[in-house]
Formats: structure tokens, sequence, C-alpha cells
């Protein structure tokens, strides 16, 4: 069955991103090792520009658009940080982004959106009231008003290749794996890694790991259809969708070998792990891998281990709370 | 004048970390460089083994015991980076290695130098009453009883000329500088590296930075002799030192350029900022350097620097209250 993306896509998109994103470095660690039997190899994404994987695929998908599409600009919605990789891309591209975020959002997330737009005319947020108002409209409404082109945050072809260029560094550095464990919210850094990861080294098994009570994906997959689920109640925030989409789960279907939950207790310990142990501020959504590897829910002992370490944004305070063990 | 290390101590540190110690990466952040109006190298040796540049040093001067000396194994006393350091090259050249540490010591730091030891015969932490006792009666006692050589945190050619390794591998990554800014304990770290910068790029100017309340270094330079102060009440517990030795000083009034100071409001501000802006945990002391170039103490505006980020073992509650905003 051929799928939305291909190896060459995801090489293209490298191609895009070199010298605009990070290569991001991939940090090794024996205590790590130790605790999960395995040898781990960490692509730190926490360390990409704006703090996630995300820049990659928007970037990759803004790169390819059209001088019309370029002069009209990109609109999004999101609270998360695909507003900011499509804000940061759009700038970076001199093109006009408009981001749609419920006026709820994290004040920290509202500025950090605004000041990757900074004075870029005809770029702004757009707040709506999440309680009344449909945010899919307000966006199809400027969207249609002023010619804008919509990039959705995982369920696009040229997003998930983007994302796959994680994969392509790790395993260009640091050789085979037996394995490749990432985060899965809507999918797309998993299909993008995935293929890239099958494509290059065919005995590779890739695992996804989800939020316990934000397991929309596995659901899919043991159904073989798409599964929607409530608004997840997890501190995971990346990885609170409903469903993949069709294009991430063609990819899924075929390219993941399984997935596996952890619980928000198990994301806590392993955001602790990653202060003392090796010194990263990992957000809870980039600890999913981690935490499957090293609670031993996925058994990988004895084999090499890819794990994708998706973003370090989490806000300071709360993340302060956590590392002090105020609650959760 | 001759100094008490040569680049080609330096370069054959680096022959024997090779495979050892990680090579540590380099990062840049646009946001470091917009505020402080330059272009920022980070070398991030809180992403060094044992989680401080401190094993460099020690495993340098372990490296070239005699085969007597490794026998009769090493002995240090120090509760914080050097303790580690030690206990961790000993076990990994197979020596024994005494450590003396106050018996109020931080239980994780007896926890993980113990850690560092485990398994081997005749190594042990050995506690004494910070107020009762006399640590180097002790350290002298052991050593003379049981034959071990005592290597000291900073003021030992060996140590100095492994530090230097963090500069060589800098300059090697990112070429020319035109400034390094290093923190300043007993100046181990910055002498090594002055003497690394200076040789490699005769141009380039070595910044130290010490706590406000704990300027040793700087009045040492100022009047041209080592002066010793009181123990200094700061939270950069690694550059809580009372004085350079004879070998650091030495080098440091031949090539370092200045030793400025911050307050530890400022590291605590840059303790956030590296949690928020590069998603790296960063100790108090290894925030010296970064804490002087963006809040604008040294002045740097448009030149291209290297700044050595030295460690990130800080207490993981401490550290979370930091963040959280919970007091100094």
């Amino acid at each position: 069955m051929s799928l939305p993306i291909t190896l060459q896509d995801i090489r293209a998109a490298a191609g895009r991103l070199a010298g605009v994103a990070h290569r991001t470095p991939v940090l090794t660690s024996r205590r790590a090792d130790e605790r999960a039997g395995a040898m781990l190899y960490f692509k730190c994404e926490n360390l990409q520009r704006m703090g996630a994987f995300k820049f990659r695929g928007a970037y990759n998908a803004l790169a390819q658009f059209s001088p019309a599409q370029r002069a009209a600009g990109v609109i999004a919605f999101s609270s998360g940080n695909h507003a900011q990789a499509i804000a940061l891309a759009a700038r970076l591209l001199d093109m006009p982004s408009v981001i749609v975020m419920p006026a709820d959002a994290p004040p920290a997330k509202l500025a950090a959106t605004r000041a990757y737009q900074h004075d870029r005319a005809g770029s702004e947020v757009v707040l709506y009231e999440r309680r009344r108002e449909d945010r899919e409209a307000i966006g199809r409404r400027i969207a249609a008003e002023r010619g804008m082109t919509l990039i959705p945050p995982f369920d696009h072809a040229h997003v998930m290749a983007g994302q796959g260029t994680a994969a392509l560094e790790l395993i260009d550095e640091v050789g085979t794996l037996d394995a490749l464990v990432a985060c899965v919210g809507g999918g797309g850094l998993i299909s993008g890694c995935a293929v890239a990861a099958t494509e290059l080294l065919p005995g590779i098994a890739v695992h996804g790991v989800e939020p316990e009570r934000g397991n929309d994906v596995q659901q899919s997959l043991a159904r073989g259809e798409i599964v929607h689920i409530d608004v997840p109640d997890t501190i995971a925030d990346g990885a609170q969708t409903q469903a993949p989409g069709p294009l991430t789960f063609a990819v899924m279907r075929e390219r993941v070998r399984s997935v596996v939950t952890v619980s928000d207790t198990q994301l806590i310990e392993t955001m602790r792990w990653f202060q003392e142990a090796m010194k990263l501020v990992v957000e809870p959504t980039g600890c999913l891998g981690a935490a499957a590897v090293l609670e031993r829910v996925l058994d990988l002992r004895g084999r090499r281990v890819g794990i994708i370490i998706s973003g370090g944004n989490v806000d300071r305070v709360r993340y302060g709370r956590w590392l002090a063990g105020e609650g959760a």
C-alpha cells in the first residue's frame, strides 16, 4: 500500500531545514542505560528552535507555499507548540501568520507566539472563547477572507515529512538501531519518523507511547479504524488529541509495531529523572517515550534504542512545583 | 614567565579523555544572542559525565598515576562535584578512592558519591564533623596510613590541564572567538581554559566571573597577590573558595583579562532563563558566566563569545523552588 510520504520526501525536507533548524544533539547516559538495561540514544528535540520538533514540520510545509500562498500567509489553530512553530516559520519565510488560540491559553504561550510574529504586518493572534465559539468556523472565515492557507498540526504530508527529519538525523548520527520510541499525539512525529526509520533500517521496531488516559491511537490500531475519544485528562498537553488523522493513521498502521501507554505519575517521575540525571528540561509530552523505556513498560533489554524527546516547553512555575514535589 | 601547564599538556589530556569523557554539545540560542547583543556559544559541561567539567580534570590526573599509586588509590576532600568526579574516575581506572566529606553534606551528594564508588574494595566515604574535626588532618592520616595520593580540587597541573580540554573542544568546534567567559571558584577551570584559548587564539579575551560575595580572585588579581577571604555566603556552592592556589593564580594573572562578579539574584534569574529559553538545568555556579553576559555586566556587544556552562548538579527540590519563585 502506498504511504502518504516517502523517504525521499523526508530527505527533501532535511534539505529545506538545513541551516534553519538546529541539528539537535543526541545524548547518552550510562545511568539511563543501566536503568533500562539497554543502550539508549536520546534525540533532544527539546533543544530544537522554539523548544520542540514542531518547527521541522511547520517550516517544511511553509517553505513549499507558492508565491501566492506566501503573499497571503498561513493560518493555524493551536494553543501549543504548533502555534509557535507556525509563527516562527512564517516569520523566517517572511509571510503573515494568524494563530487562532483560546482566550484562556496560558499567557506565556500567547506572549511567545506573539513574540515570534513580531513586526510582521498581517500577523496576529486571534482569540476565541472556548465555550461560545467554534474555532474552526473562525479559522475558515479568516482563511476565506484573507486567502490564507490552513496548516493543520499533524495530518498533512509536508508536516509529517518535516517531523521525520528528526529520525533521519538520529540514524545518521548513531547508525543502526533495534527500536525507535516516540510520543504519539495526533501521530505527526511518529509517522514521519517511522517512515524514515523503517526505510533506512528495515529491521527496526517503532513503538509509540500515549498517555494512559489519551490512548486514541492505541484504540484505533486495535480496532483497525480511527477511534475518537473525549478530550483526555492528562498533563501531556501535546498528546491531548481525540483521534489520529487519516494520513497519520495510514502510516502508523503500516509502520508502527506497538503503542503503549504511561501514567501522568510516570511522566512526573521521568521529568524529575531528566532533571537529575541528564540535566534536561523536558515537558510532560516529551517524557512519554523515555517513561515507557525507563519504567520498562516496553521491554527493550539488550537493544539499541532511539528515543525522541519531543519538546521542553513547560511553564516554569508548574515545572518547578513538579520538581519540588508539590502535587501533580 | 613559564606557566604550570602548556597547550601540549591540554592536548595530551584530551587524548586521555577521548572515548571516556563526553564531548559535550555546544548550543546556540537566538534569544540569548538578542539579549546579549552578541553571538554566544554555550559549551554544555552540565551534560558532562557526573554533571560537571570536574570529571575532565579528575580523570586526567588519575590516569597519570604510577602503578604503585594506582594500587594504593586516591584521596580527596570535597562535598561537591570534585568528590563525584574523583569517585567516578577512580572506578573507571579501577583504583580505590576515599572521599572525605562533612557529615552534614546533602544526603543526595553522599549517595551519588557512594554510587560512583560501588563495589570497589578499598573505596569509601569518610565523614567528619565540620565543627570538631580538621578534614585535612583526617585526610593526611588516611593518606599516610594507606599510601594514597591526594588530588586537590583545582591547584594541580593535571587537574588544570584536564579542565582546559573544555575550551579546546569548544574552539575546535566553533572556530575563532573574541572572548571566552567562565566561572571562577579556585580557578582550575578558567586557568586550563585560558591557556588553551590564548594559545590557540592569541587575540582572545578571557573573562572570569565570581559571585559578588566571593570575589577572592578578583581581589587577588587587583592586589597582585593571593588574598584570602572568609567562606563566602552564596548559592554558587562551587565558587565558595576562600583563595585561588599558587598554580591557578599564576595562570590567571597572565592569561585572564578581567574578573567580574554577579549577585545571587542574577544567578537565580539566569537559572530560570536557562530553563525557559534553553531547556537546560544549570546549577548556580554554572550560571556565573552566562549571568555576566546576559545581564551585560560584561559588555561584549557584537562579539563572538564562548561561555562555559560548568555544571548541572543542583538539588531537585531546591531547584524546583527557585524555578517556582518561592524564595532564594
